[in-house]
């Protein structure tokens, strides 16, 4: 798992129907000492997260698991908001 | 998933049966903020998306189950066409 | 699998319930020479594992099946205590 | 999916029962314009790709179920050989 | 599937009990012309592979399913010992 800032939101009308009603966030990829590195990505929010907050995001074939056996085509979800980290 | 641009198409006739019909588009990989980066790679395309288009793309097991049953052998979907990017 | 050294912990409130339990650290990868690199990522501990302990990580799809058939969200596992490298 | 470069051939005796016939080919990744790239691996062939070709690879578990049932230990499979580019 | 350099091994007395008798090597990937890169990791062996051999990688999912059923937590695996690279 990786420590990511929410950054960003991202819309798309026309997609896989398994997709709707799934809020597509933008996260940024944090090091262990809370600076922003360049890799950003989109992940699929399961835990209401919110602008700025840092989150705990799952990647790969498990990420689309977290939805259910729906198993909608995400590879990347944010299953924690993080309260601290102490590294 | 990431944000990507489609920006050409490739043509197989020897290929994995599987494959036929399947529409196969080179994508640019964009960051958060519509600027291209150097990554590139080919996405099996099942919303329609035209060249230029900006769109999400879905990578790994997730990708192949985008089309079915039959799961065919794509690692990469293009599962959604971008409205607009909020970051 | 990696070589990594565990160099901290994160707190999640609020998080898929799956993950209850369960301790996320972060770990960073070392070379095979002991040198520290400047990839971390955060794995879930099945072998109590302490801060400063060199360990070996899985990831993906199989660091969720240590954790048994509920196959919570993590993609990296902590599986081993490492004794001694010899490289 | 990634368009590569046949580059060479891999020969080894020994090894895991279920990679017996298979041709094991080294492949060079290439841009969408043509260009080679410093990244090369091994991809397990199954459309009859000699030296020089053009091919569309695919990595994952996905490469592996292109053998069919018996799912040999392949992380990597040439799908196709690639008539044309247009990016 | 990679070619890798055999160069050293790991021991773990505490670690997940399905990797008990399990052969932890340490592995360095080598590029098609046999020159050494700086990617190091650990796989497990099941080919009886000895340092300074030159032996093809297989990594994810597709690893832990080498050793059978059990399916124990390894996410790279010895494959094959390489006879001759042709590149």
């Amino acid at each position: 798992m990786t420590i990511c800032e929410v950054i960003g939101h991202v819309w798309a009308t026309k997609k896989d129907p398994k997709l709707n009603g799934m809020k597509l966030m933008i996260v940024r990829e944090l090091t262990e000492a809370d600076r922003p590195t360049d890799k950003t990505f989109v992940a699929a929010d399961i835990v209401g997260a919110g602008i700025g907050e840092r989150v705990l995001v799952v990647s790969g074939s498990t990420a689309r698991r977290v939805f259910g056996p729906e198993e909608p085509p995400a590879d990347a979800a944010i299953v924690g908001i993080i309260d601290s980290v102490e590294a």
